[in-house]
């Protein structure tokens, strides 16, 4: 078996996330499993880096998947290209090491949530940027998420409650950056629990807007308990922008 | 009568242009008229700084419009954009001066046309920017931009054949930006004719892939036949910046 890395943009607005649940082929996974099942003729399983949420974004989400075929890679990312949705474009498909797994062997995530701080929303930043006018502390939204970065236990900060595995992650930084209107937060890290970013962002926000100290970001931590976090931002700000092997 | 001018930004790409059209609804002018008709309970007539065809955006329009009411602009402006539709936005709405007309007393104008130069279209700027991959010579495209600044007569890069007004404009400056593969043209002028900022980037166009030598621009320019220039480039990759006044 031949194993390929493929990098894919894609405008999530449309979509149901990355993930195909049951019979909904309106998730991205399925869009691209279904495409290269029916150019490479046979049955195509395609792991991505990780699953974005409806609504997310991807700037650079990574997969990979294995073919019994040998593909010719210029040729095999145009005809996808050709046949793939516009919101939905290849970026990149190259042969990997055989044990090449792109969620397994992620060491490092960058995820993006973008805030339009404008009065009036922009239009063209719509689909690409909560709208949030109004007054927000950003030198207290820095001090919060200074508290978060580091290695802890962020089950307050995770929407599945069920999760068996550790809820364990190191946060290596938060940036912020502000151009003109439009509040642009990083987020690095080792990996990411179901809602993670949005609920950090959540808080965050709450910190910015004067209704928690960054102080108590500590407690809410230290919690565990999911109620004490701010509440889920949308989607349609969050980006996956790259993923590191 | 009471005078008012707004500012008006748009994603033109689900619209028939700015200008209403008999029946057609589906223009900004249209919905504009619509709301503020309703709002102020009056028939209001919107007058825009002038037409944006059927798929160009505005990042700034201008328009102004007379009503028997006297508005509280802080109020109004609110409640028109909770009532228009997302993809519009009025940013700005001031009493003006009796006189003033928005597209009378425009002394100056400014387009953008953006071109995706990537070899695989940028996901985020498909509704935004021509996907215009493979070689193109920006000296040349400057050079060739060159000779059409200045007082001309631009009856070869007008599609109005039956235009009996006169075809002479003025084009201030055209300026050339390169972030990463975005190419971005910026078109000043004391005004524009029927497709003519899409008539001369498609010209340009054809420059920068070496179909045209940038000296046989003069020879176009004076010909007055619209069939030498280059072809009408699509509409997405086109925005209203800006009108001065």
């Amino acid at each position: 078996m031949n194993n390929y890395m493929i990098k894919i943009q894609y405008d999530g607005g449309r979509y149901s996330g990355w993930q195909k649940q049951g019979n909904t082929t309106n998730t991205i996974q399925g869009k691209l499993e279904e495409l290269l099942g029916r150019l490479l003729d046979e049955r195509i399983e395609v792991n991505g880096s990780g699953r974005t949420d409806a609504g997310v974004h991807a700037i650079c989400q990574v997969a990979n998947f294995k073919t019994s075929k040998s593909v010719n890679c210029n040729e095999l990312i145009l005809k996808i290209n050709e046949y793939l949705p516009q919101d939905i474009r290849v970026t990149s498909l190259s042969q990997a090491e055989p044990a090449f797994h792109a969620r397994l062997n992620a060491v490092k995530k960058h995820y993006r949530y973008r805030i339009d701080r404008a009065e009036i929303a922009d239009v063209f930043e719509r689909k690409y940027a909560l709208h949030l006018p109004g007054k927000l502390d950003v030198e207290a939204m820095k001090m919060a998420a200074s508290v978060l970065c580091g290695r802890h236990d962020f089950k307050s900060f995770c929407d599945n409650r069920h999760m068996k595995k550790s809820t364990v992650r190191n946060i290596y930084k938060i940036d912020f950056t502000e151009e003109n209107d439009m509040l642009i937060i990083d987020y690095y890290g080792d990996g990411f629990l179901y809602h993670m970013v949005r609920i950090i962002t959540g808080t965050l926000i709450m910190a910015g807007q004067g209704k928690i100290d960054p102080e108590e970001i500590k407690d809410i931590l230290v919690s565990g308990d999911r109620k004490k976090a701010g509440e889920l931002v949308s989607a349609h700000g969050l980006f996956l922008v790259e993923v590191c092997y």
